[in-house]
């Protein structure tokens, strides 16, 4: 019954690619819907760019995207240090969620906001995790009855990270002033810095050290201070990115 | 920022093989956890079958599985008609979990059992609905706190379908009582058969034709009984499979 299996490989055309308020990987939160506030689309590519592809979909609130981590090394390690551990633990790769895997497939179930047939086939993405420029692979419907099991138990990530009280600097709120999108700006930084996407080992750590992400058109530079026993985040600008 | 993507494409590399009770495509579970007495093993190929890549993975209940459904064509088609609209109403691909779908990727959630790591890496599946020789490309852990959402709308699939009553005859009962599988073969039968595998267009009609589902290394052979209002599925015979 077991049939030694061949060593055959198979090749993945991307359908389509995401445009995002991510410009990088720095900053990006570790899973989908901690940041609703950040925008993206999903364009599809010829010869998938077809009305038809998508009947139906409108009726689900969610999707699965399975895309391609391409800015990650071909490279896979057996091991890795997931930042739920403090990035000082090693756990196996597929334990993790880590973007250093065979085959590089990552994998997000993000709200789907709105399907656009005007030309070609935009899907319009809620809480998305994804840098601009991912190559996507598939979408497939969310299915809550065959993927919500109860009592499912979550290893070393049991529960969301913690968000970290996010403050803007004077400079920082006058720059958000000058902006058309201050408002969905400042919650997209609010929720992306409050993630604190330094490294995990440096998570609880003030320095003097100014941390960058980039989002959108803008470079947003933070630092993280000491507030009595607790480590809080403070927005000191909003640069225009060169 | 939306910068023109690449034509690149990727190689997917399986990373293990599924062993299963399901030797064919029909009969298969729609969606995995349908037949929660169906066994299955994931066994991790080479240089994947490194006990330090699971490390940690047995704290988590269940486990995403990314394949390939390598028996389905290449060939994709913009609409599928699924078996949750009785197999007459077309919607789009990226709508359905068809395997008839660009890139052939499929996406299981399965309760891990358990992992055997004396000789390589060996993973017991539970609710599996693989194929026997299913080639493997990921495995990733399940975060409930990020994959639940609550109020998601599932479309036109909004629960689980219909379990069937299925009956043994007593051709079938004597052939189960001279296996030592007896108690797990038959939970197996009932929950498949159970399922209906036979086309959506014939749900709910009687007929006098003998279908065929091949599990673990028997031929399970089934006839649909109009009982009343309600059709029932009688298991006619289980036969060795030549």
């Amino acid at each position: 019954m077991h049939h030694a299996p061949s060593s055959e490989s198979f090749t993945l055309t991307p359908i389509g690619y995401v445009v995002s308020d991510y410009a990088d990987k720095f900053g990006v939160p570790r899973q989908p819907g901690l940041a609703p506030a950040a925008n993206a689309e999903l364009i599809l590519s010829p010869p998938y760019d077809d009305p038809l592809v998508v009947r139906g979909l409108d009726a689900f609130s969610h999707v699965w995207i399975s895309f391609v981590f391409h800015q990650s090394p071909e490279r896979w390690s057996p091991l890795v240090r997931p930042p739920r551990l403090g990035g000082n633990r090693k756990v196996g790769v597929f334990a993790s969620r880590s973007t250093h895997r065979p085959n590089r497939l990552g994998l997000s179930l993000v709200e789907l906001g709105g399907i656009d047939t005007h030309q070609g086939v935009r899907l319009k993405l809620s809480g998305c995790d994804l840098v601009n420029g991912t190559p996507v692979v598939d979408i497939k419907p969310y299915l809550p009855w065959a993927e919500s099991p109860p009592n499912a138990q979550a290893g070393f990530a049991p529960a969301p990270p913690e968000q970290l009280t996010v403050q803007f600097s004077a400079t920082a709120l006058d720059q958000l002033a000058q902006r058309a999108d201050r408002d969905s700006l400042s919650a997209l930084i609010e929720q992306v810095i409050g993630q604190d996407p330094r490294p995990a080992y440096r998570h609880g750590q003030a320095s003097e050290r100014v941390y960058g992400v980039r989002l959108r058109d803008v470079d947003v530079k933070f630092c993280p201070r000491q507030n009595g026993e607790a480590t809080t985040l403070e927005v000191v600008a909003i640069d225009i990115s060169g």
